[in-house]
C-alpha cells in the first residue's frame, strides 16, 4: 500500500513539473500510473489532496537540490551565492523533466479564493523560502560581507525576479544566454549591496589629496 | 455572426485573464456565453484556435493599456518609465478580472513541443515585446539619459524580472507593497544606468580639495 502510493507520488511529481496543477487530473495519473481511477481513490480522497501531496514532495525535492547544499556552505554571502546557483534550472537538476511547479503554481492559483488550501499551501511555502533567503542575506549583513543598512527584503525581492526571468526565458523562451544573463544580475545586485569600502577609500583620497598639493 | 464571435472572445478574454490557457475549455466557454458547444464550433475550428484568437485579444488590450500611453510620451527614459508604470498590474488596469495570461503562458507552456502554435505565438509575441522594450531603453542611450556603454539587452531583461516578481507579489502572495517594491527596484536599476557624471563631479572635488589646502 505504502510502496503503491510513494510510486504515485513519484510519477506524479513529474507530472506536476511538466504540466501544471491543471495539468495533475486523476484520469491522466491513472494511466500514467496504469491504475484505475478507483485504484487511485484507495489513496487520495480528492484531487485537492494529489496536489497537496504532490507539492510537499515538490518541496522535499527542492530542500534536497537547492537547500542542503547551500546549507552546507559556511554562512553568509557564499552560501547565498550557492543557493542561487543551485535555485537556477533546480528541477532540471532534480530530474523532474519539467519546470518549477511552485513558480507554476504563482499564476495558475492567483485568482482562486484565499480560501482554496492548495493555494494557501503554495503561498505558505513560498513565504517560508522567501524568508529562509532573508535569513541567509542577513547573516551576510552580519558578516559585514553585504551594507549595514542594506534593505535585504528589498534584497531578496529582486533575486526572486531574477529567478522568474531565468525560469521565462531558460524554459520558455530557450535563449541560450538566460543562465549568463541570471548570473551577471545577481552578481550585480551583491555588487551594490556591498559594504563601500568607505575607510580604505578615504584614506587612499587623502593621499592623493596631498601629492597632488 | 460577427456579434456573436466578438461577444465570445470578449467573454474568453476575462476567462483566460482568471483561469489560464488550461482554464479555457469550450465547455467552460459555452456555459458563460449561454451557448451550446456546437454553437461555438461554428465560430472556432478548435480549441487551439479559441486559444490563439484570445491571446490576440489580450495582445490588442495590453497594446492599447501599456504600449499606447507609453508611445504618446516623448521617446527616452520618460517613456520607458510610463511604460512600466502602464505595465505593473496591466491586466487590472484594462479590467479583465485576472491577471496576464501572458506571462501565465510562460509557465503553463514551458514544456509543450517547439511545434505547438500556441505555444509558437505566445514566444513570437514576447519576443516581441522585449524587442519593443530594447528599442526604447536604445532611444533612452541616444538621448544621453542612459549610459553609452550599457547592455540594454540584460537591463530589459532584469525589468522582466521585476515585472514578473511584481505579478507574484501583487496578485498571488498579495503583498501590500509589492508595487513600491517594483518601482524601488525599477529606479535603482535606472539610476545605476545612467551615465556618470564624471565631468561635473571631477571639478566639484577639484573645488574642495583646493578649499581643504
Amino acid at each position: 500500500m505504502k510502496q503503491t502510493k510513494a510510486r504515485i507520488v513519484a510519477e506524479g511529481v513529474g507530472l506536476l513539473s511538466k504540466s501544471g496543477l491543471a495539468g495533475v487530473t486523476l484520469g491522466v495519473l491513472a494511466t500514467q500510473t496504469g491504475m484505475s481511477k478507483s485504484g487511485l481513490f484507495a489513496h487520495f480522497k480528492s484531487k485537492e489532496e494529489v496536489q497537496l501531496q504532490l507539492l510537499d514532495e515538490t518541496t522535499r525535492i527542492a530542500q534536497a537540490t537547492v537547500i542542503e547544499p547551500a546549507l552546507k556552505t559556511p554562512a553568509g554571502l557564499k552560501r547565498l551565492r550557492v543557493l542561487f546557483d543551485r535555485w537556477l534550472g533546480w528541477s532540471e537538476k532534480a530530474g523532474l523533466g519539467g519546470g518549477c511547479a511552485v513558480a507554476g503554481g504563482f499564476f495558475e492559483l492567483d485568482d482562486v479564493p484565499d480560501t482554496d488550501p492548495v493555494r494557501q499551501r503554495l503561498v505558505a511555502m513560498e513565504l517560508e523560502f522567501r524568508n529562509l533567503l532573508i535569513t541567509i542575506a542577513r547573516d551576510a549583513v552580519k558578516q559585514g560581507e553585504l551594507r549595514a543598512d542594506l534593505d535585504v527584503s528589498q534584497f531578496v525581492w529582486e533575486m526572486c525576479g531574477l529567478y522568474l526571468n531565468h525560469h521565462v526565458s531558460y524554459r520558455f523562451i530557450r535563449d541560450p544566454r538566460a543562465t549568463r544573463r541570471a548570473q551577471l544580475a545577481f552578481d550585480e545586485l551583491v555588487r551594490r549591496s556591498q559594504p563601500v569600502k568607505s575607510a580604505g577609500m578615504a584614506r587612499q583620497k587623502k593621499r592623493r589629496i596631498k601629492m597632488s598639493c
